[in-house]
Formats: C-alpha cells, structure tokens, sequence
C-alpha cells in the first residue's frame, strides 16, 4: 500500500477543488485557490498575476471549449510553509475529448492552514500543431 | 542600491555560467550544471531526465539554431537547501536575432555547496505560430 503524507492528502484535496471548480465553470471560485500574489505563467502569453487576471484567464479557457481539468501529481516535496509539485494536466472538451495535455509545476503556499496556488507554470505535451 | 543576497549571488554566478556553456555550444557542461536526477519539463516534448538525456536535449536546441540563451531572475526564493527561481529567457540566433522569449521555473538544490538545477520548465511568451 503507497503511503500518503498530509501534505501528499491536502495537496490532492486542493487539486480535486481544483478539477471541481473548472468542470462547474466556476472562474472565480479557480482564482480563489490561487494566493492574493498568485501567479499564471501560461504558454504564448505573458505572466498573469492577482484574482483578477487569473479569473479571467481561466474564463478565457473555458470560453474556448476547455470543460475539465485533469490534474494528476508526479512529485512533490514539502519544504515548511512551501510544497513544490511536479504533475500532469490533461485538458477536455464538453464532449470528454482531449484538447492538450502536458506538464506543470505549481508552488503552494500554506496561506493560514489551507494550501493555495503561487506559482503556476505548465506547457504541452504534444508536438506543435 | 539593490542588496543582494549570498543565495541572490549565487544563483547570478550559476545563471551567468549556464550562458557561457549555452554560448560556447558545451552540451555536456550544461548538463553537468543540472543533479544527477535532474528533470526537464520541454514544451513539446516529454520530460527529459538525467545527464545524458538532458545533454541530448540542448545539443538538439544547438544544433537546430540556437547559439544563446539569457536568463533573468524576476523572483528567488530560498527554502534551506532548495531555491525556487522564476525568470525569463531570451534564446538568439548565430546572427542575435530573438528566435524566443519566455517564462521559466527552475527549482535548484545546493548540492554539497553547490547549487545545481533540479528541476526546469519553461514556456514561450510569444504567440503561437
């Protein structure tokens, strides 16, 4: 039986939170996990920082047909009030088809006992199109 | 004037020494600068690990153009042994030309005094083709 840390329990709580709100088009409930200083370094676009422009950003993305956000984690190391995680995404459409997937990693914060998205870069796995 | 950290200087020195072997077209010394498990997360690309398949991966950056690399810390984080870098990059041509820019997240660990990339993901800023 694999052994699970609390952090290993929380982190996955937080990425179900994650999964959850993307699959109920729940913009500002994703930018909500997110800290107050929180950060997007999204492919072909600059950084995106604070609730706001991670709201939109994320809106943006299910305006384009994004309807799920699969998130599975590679690793991840707890670091005190810091976790580095190292994982895979596989984005969906409506109809459950797959429109990307690939790699990223995300810096949590413990923000006052609930762990928040800092950090949060990724790229696809596949060939350019 | 700015104050700069031991770990600022430090991760400055493993930057600048990443754009000389980058420059002087020195696959094997790039690789050396990363762990023994270290991991690239390429755009396009699977995860890349160890030694010998990162040298592969920026022998085949250099061999498709790529003659520099420039890198730019915009936040450094240390976490005791581990240091959490975000920055931009800048990859030019034999003739300097930008053939990219984007955003970065390298994860260092101090390796017996010496800080060495752990983990590296990386996007480009620039609209896709």
């Amino acid at each position: 039986m694999a052994t699970h840390s609390d952090l290993d329990v929380a982190i996955r709580a937080a990425n179900d939170d994650f999964e959850r709100r993307f699959a109920a088009g729940d913009a500002p409930g994703l930018a909500g996990l997110y800290t107050s200083a929180g950060k997007l370094l999204p492919p072909n676009s600059d950084a995106v920082s604070g609730h706001g422009g991670i709201e939109a950003f994320w809106r943006g993305a299910m305006d384009m047909g994004i309807k799920s956000a699969k998130l599975e984690t590679v690793q991840l190391e707890g670091l005190g009030g810091t976790a580095v995680e190292e994982g895979r995404y596989t984005l969906a459409a409506a109809d459950g088809g797959v429109l990307d997937q690939g790699k990223y990693v995300v810096v949590w914060k413990n923000d006052g006992g609930r762990w928040k998205l800092d950090l949060d870069i990724w790229n696809s796995s596949e060939q350019a199109g």
